[in-house]
């Protein structure tokens, strides 16, 4: 039964499974000094259409976490919504690997803009305050909602117009990809983002992390970051095997459209039935809904999904690259049966 | 072709690959909430023979570090011989995640003993020193040695009995069980062994890492840890899944078994080829061995190694768990001829 | 003449400064091994009226964050009023030690209550979620307002239902126990606060910065966390000897007691001035008013104090425990003057 | 009585408290923006003769580690000598400030040299392994030697041609200026050095620690690292003022020439004893020597000095800037006594 948790419920699209599989023959160079790994460095250039510096890692915090260590000070700070992950899912390893500090702009929508930023840039170069150097957004944001192209390229001028730099967690980049009808290219490189957590494992990959910097300047020295921070896989082409697979004949590109489609086709079906309300039309493939209590027990006995908001029965359900109508259909029927429809 | 440089150039065992591929059906709980995971802890539990706690993490380092880290205090030290992977070759990293420091036994053959940790023990509760708290040992060591299960017993008293705990670094567990024919449970739970990183990433495992602590109640938080560290895998289940293949039906003895007797037999090829010279015995699967300048260069062109040291021209061989006599007679027959002997 | 930018623009009241000068006779043992020392502990433990650990340190950051970070484990948190001194006055100096996180909530007047932290405390044992551990508060709070008796008492009940603990950050505690009529004891032991950064600098000491912990059992490795914390003074009976006098013939209440007076005399001679606008009654040393932005500035060529809010021409005024009224009838005549009062 | 365990158990020489007198007038900046510690910084200036940055901290424990943090990536390391003070006497502050490893020489005379070095130098640019950065050298060393000025132009080269820097623990650095009868300026400035951590507590000052760079391209983040490293003072101009004093008419160089020709003083007086054994002529200001352990425990009855080895029986024995003849001569007469000599 497929689940509405996390995209991360899903498995390993067959395609990337082969890929591993492909790279399961002989002795190979350890520790990304193999080929796999250089052809995999290579697919995510071409996607973003620069010479970008690459390092794969094991999970999303480890691409944000180290990611971001590696072009902050420790008197520095991030500034981020409220709602993001690195501020509110991933333990605090953000504080603890680098020193430095998370500085918060509360948000409904889970987006934020210059302005929200600007309310942090006081006391420049005062040594008693954490220095703000970094924006850091979500894209699909933790909250489902989309920044537009034209709202990246406004932030990363304003960052850079304030000495600042961009970072995107995109541990859902190719649904926000996908939704806006665009290119990786178009939205990281063109918009002017320096720091991409490029994620594709809750799209069909079993670990697929990347950290991508679009400023080779900035980090000559994210090898030793990697390495420090315990995320130097030594069969390092069992990962790049399946960014490979992902990037090549558009896979990515096609599991993120599945799940944005079904994730509309969920939100269309679940309008009808009484006692649930959308939050919002989804952008991706994040469905938010007020739910009545008492179908929201009665639907957790069945199938798997969280409770975003006790207070407000705020769920979330979230498809994936493998979801199909049939999954929906059962939840939707169940839930009828529930209320008496049918 | 097969490479001599470290274990880690291997691939992946067919009987892993295929666990892999077993559980890529339909969804299931992420962050190890999922019943393959359980299986695989069960597995552990079941080799050493008592009620561990075991987390699963991507690399080496990350079961050393975190592991190490949840034992720690900041003011404290860990007590390693200088070999020590911990302190030579994960770039500082026990140092930074846990702020601790290590204290260092000089040593030749890569082992340490009571007496030697003995030389840190005095300012005791004196806040101007860190406080030795762990004893860290490998097995298999760097240089290829083994401690004695007495031994290790013995450093298990010196540790207890000086309020202090004893880790094994056991990237090359497997190699060392079966060449002192023995059981995990023997070498690691009889012993008294406190914290085990148990590696079967080098011995057939695509990434197999897994923290085990023996003592639970010092255990209670590594989940923070291993979190904080970002190393807890969403999929996890793909990394379980892993290790369930590796301990069932003895496969992990039998990689192992096949290591160290492609060890032996490469060492006893080599014995017979003028400039060279065995540094000694090879008692699990790593060849340590002298060879003339020449040679080596010679020998490189073709295949892959490590010269450990310049000076005195020591090379290290490794062997791995699909290592087969073809692979080593190729070798042997190519420094023959390079030696004019055929 | 007197500055009012904050209470540490004062010097040293000259029986703390006689203190040092007899202090400063032959030798004596360093690091706190010294009997002043051993009596300043002893002074402190009598107006606490309890068996507490003592650590004196050299900055107020130092005393907040070497304590707390003794208290937190790195995935634990401290919730604290947004405004808090730990979260935007200290370089993130509490994140780079203890590498704990710091959660935030909003207030205007400074003070937070159960309430408040109570929004935190959720997903309790998951390990994605840094875990509340610490109810930070200050008082006198940093825009000068005071928690009553029975807040603290409350606060502390909250925490220790929830397994938390209470930590003051007292950088002006002397100003609140004079405010509230009240005694140490009765304002820290007996309401009953875990952990007290007991500050005496801004209140006529020079170097006056004191760890209190009230819980000995979770206090133990303190002396390590500051060793390590770089905060142990080799010649520390001089600052011990400043506590001597500081704690003696209530010296501490005399001196905070002319700084409250002094706010009040302040408070009420500004409150006749058109153009000037208290934010509130001062309830200790601080002063917060409305100025008109000519006012301000023509002011600030003469007297030196702190535009807190730009936009809203919020100004702060601090008095010492040595500001007189000459030194305030000067700002005030001087004010009437640009106003063309007189 | 006088005690020999270390010079920081002497007091403040009277010129140093006066100064701190009188600086307590009124009210001034604070966090160093007052007058008096641009005065003083203008002081360590002309000694040094260039144009330094300066860093007013309280403890040498502070000014060693802020100081190297400031120039260290967390993946990077320090060599030093195995006794050095960063590495066995400072709790592990350097590693858990900075990240960074420490890289140690085993040294018999507390002293370093390239050659030992370059035996870390291997492996640059391997991500496996922290990259040797700093070299720190201790200047009087721990173990009372000396370097000439020669070796440290010879280290400071060594370490520039390596792409590394050099810095000095100057815990007792006048010692040394005056023991090899030179300038700061030869000793530091024209040598070469980088990072000076300037010591003044040891002789003669309450709190006299700064951290000195000499190369002001690297030191522009140095504020920070002290506010976050703890170390920013508020009434910084009673540090400030110790300073100046201690840099005016020569006090330094008469308060360590006294503590080093009552040195000599010492040891000439030892030597005559039967039972003790000078373990070689001191140089500066620590006598070391074997004593009969029956002697030694006689001896401490009455005197305060450090049994630094208990199989060796080997004492240190430190002068200060106000030891006297008459100091060492009551100890001699009662080691002449116990003997039975007189």
């Amino acid at each position: 039964m497929k689940m509405f948790m996390s995209d991360n419920n899903s498995g390993v699209h067959p395609k990337v499974m082969e890929a591993m599989l492909n790279v399961n023959s002989g002795h190979d160079y350890s520790y990304g000094n193999d080929n796999t790994t250089k052809e995999a460095i290579n697919k995510i250039k071409e996607q973003l259409g620069a010479d970008v510096d690459v390092y794969f890692v094991t999970t999303g915090t480890a691409a944000n976490v180290i990611g971001l260590s590696g072009l902050l000070m420790p008197y520095e700070a991030v500034v981020c919504a409220n709602t993001a992950h690195i501020n509110v899912d991933e333990c605090g390893a953000l504080e603890k690997f680098s020193g430095a500090k998370i500085l918060q702009i509360p948000t409904e929508n889970g987006k934020i803009c210059g302005e929200g930023v600007k309310s942090f840039l006081h006391s420049l170069g005062d040594e008693h305050q954490s220095q703000p150097r970094i924006i850091s957004i979500s894209q699909t944001t933790e909250t489902g909602t989309l920044y537009s192209i034209e709202e990246i390229k406004e932030l990363a001028e304003f960052a850079h117009e304030n000495n600042m730099l961009l970072h995107i967690d995109g541990a859902r980049i190719a649904n926000a990809v996908v939704a806006l009808d665009t290119t990786f290219k178009e939205m990281i490189t063109d918009t002017g983002v320096d720091l991409l957590s490029f994620g594709g494992t809750k799209n069909g990959m079993m670990i697929g992390e990347a950290i991508v910097s679009l400023n080779k300047d900035l980090s000559k020295a994210f090898k030793f970051y990697r390495k420090q921070g315990m995320q130097l896989l030594s069969k390092m082409r069992f990962v790049s095997a399946q960014f490979v697979a992902y990037l090549s004949g558009d896979l990515w590109r096609e599991n993120a459209l599945n799940a944005n489609n079904m994730g509309k086709y969920f939100a269309s079906s679940l309008s009808g039935i009484s006692g649930i309300t959308l939050k919002s039309e989804p952008e991706t493939n994040m469905i938010f809904a007020y739910m009545e209590k008492d179908l929201i027990k009665s639907l957790q006995k069945k199938f798997d999904f969280y409770v975003i908001d006790e207070e407000t029965n705020l769920v979330r359900l979230v498809t994936s690259f493998d979801t199909n109508k049939e999954d929906i259909d059962k939840f939707i029927k169940f839930a009828k049966e529930i209320k008496g429809i049918i």
